[in-house]
């Protein structure tokens, strides 16, 4: 029986779900939220209502920060730095990695043992075999911390700049979403025939399945840099083959905004003698020089 | 035993690949290439060459068009109209859905008999189980070829409309980039603090794996046009997050342009009054008005 108390600041979606996990686990949880009627059901299922967050924090010996955005956490965060002293401070809350590195600079100013998290999971997935946490900055934080977090999912430790974390989470999440918009914008060009975009999903869904296990060779192949050709699809065809993309999706009536970022790199690849390099020479356009 | 004559215009990676399937199939198949010297091993392998693309379709029943590009069928088929008299033409050649459309008007106009198709394959793939191709166009057509059609792939009828194999090709294929952009960008951010592409691939695919089945309630949700965010995740909070990856991939030194129009797109949502929406509701805004 775990005989640590677990302070959780905010009670949003993923705060409450993380509040409830724990109680069900076995920790004592102390919980605190800027409208305090949301603390209520917790209080009822046997968690400890503080009516501030200093309340909250002086009952615990990990305290985990669920707020709404950065913002949040210095507006909470900063007046309580005397109060968080001796205590290990896990922000859970999505932020920019060097977001969570200004935090991380902030705790070491004032002494605390502070551990950045980002969490790759939605609220009902906490405690479940697929739910996932990535953590990083002070490594004892994390090895002192990691029993209360392994309730919460399987943690993985990043590395000790504070931002790794978060620059993952924000990395999976830009393919995430890029992946919906490519949905998107396919369910729209199939819409103008009358194709249901349920019908769009189901073929999708198949489709990037088989095709995902092709990053691989990208991913191998962007480390050895060569960009050979022969092992892929050079610039050139693959500018003709976007271009046939954004014609055929005007030619339905479709935009394709989604499309142009995407055929620019291409075009500056062949306009600066690199259109017989492999196409996925595209990331080396990225990085801003 | 096949006793019909496959003629197959063009001996690039796939038509090879489609003449060879063929040929092991037991069809009698007969080739030609503008570039003669390509014809010479399936020569050797059995298939007739001829001279001239006029000379393969007389000796064929079936006639596959696998050509370079949309110019390249109308360079070699327009001189052919009356050499294709009461054969079916099957052009596999990738085309927008426009140019299958204006292929098959000026084969009506010929009386000809033509069906237009997609592969969803690439040419190694061309007879496995994995091989699958769509057709559209005239049904009479797809019915009579069928027999030879089955020999490639899984043959798929999307409707009389001759541009939809080429449609759903086009939006599959945008689908496909729109995930291997968002694979860079990801690639690129990791890349910054040291992370090997193979091993953001790696994370990346059992990500979006897991991430596949959400298009099904994307895909109902866009049919039902209620864009009720109760089921999903608001316009507000999906610009606070997509604003969060694009300030994270600058702040590693990473160009967001292939976000940005996505942004644009959420931006507009809310600027109009849309912000309480469910952002699966940008594609509505991808419709050209």
């Amino acid at each position: 029986m775990p005989n640590q108390t677990v302070a959780v600041l905010g009670l949003g979606a993923m705060g409450s779900a993380i509040t409830e996990r724990l109680r069900d686990t076995g920790y004592a949880t102390v919980v605190w939220n800027r409208t305090a009627a949301r603390t209520a059901p917790h209080a009822a299922a046997g968690s400890r209502a503080a009516a501030t967050a200093a309340e909250a924090v002086a009952a615990a010996d990990t305290v985990l920060v669920v707020l709404f955005d950065d913002a949040s956490v210095r507006e909470h965060l900063d007046p309580l730095a005397a109060d968080l002293k001796g205590r290990t401070v896990v922000n859970l809350t999505t932020t920019t990695p060097d977001q969570a590195r200004a935090t991380a600079a902030w705790a070491a100013e004032h002494g605390l043992t502070y551990l950045d998290g980002a969490i790759m999971a939605t609220p009902d997935m906490i405690g479940t075999p697929v739910s996932r946490l990535l953590y990083s900055g002070d490594r004892a934080a994390y090895d002192g911390a990691r029993a209360v977090l392994e309730v919460l999912g399987a943690a993985d430790y990043e590395g000790e700049d504070a931002g790794l974390a978060s620059l993952k989470d924000m990395a999976l999440l830009t393919a995430m979403y890029q992946m919906f918009a490519g949905f998107m914008q396919a369910a729209a060009m199939m819409r103008t025939v009358g194709v249901p975009a349920a019908d769009t999903a189901a073929e999708i869904r198949g489709w990037l399945g088989a095709l995902l296990p092709h990053l691989d060779h990208f991913g191998a192949e962007i480390d050895r840099g060569d960009f050979d050709p022969a092992r892929g699809q050079d610039v050139e065809f693959t500018r003709a083959a976007i271009g046939s993309l954004i014609t055929a999706a005007r030619g339905q009536g479709v935009s394709a905004v989604l499309l142009e970022p995407l055929m620019r790199q291409l075009d500056e690849l062949s306009a600066t003698g690199r259109g017989g390099a492999d196409w996925i020479s595209v990331i080396d356009q990225l990085p801003v020089k």
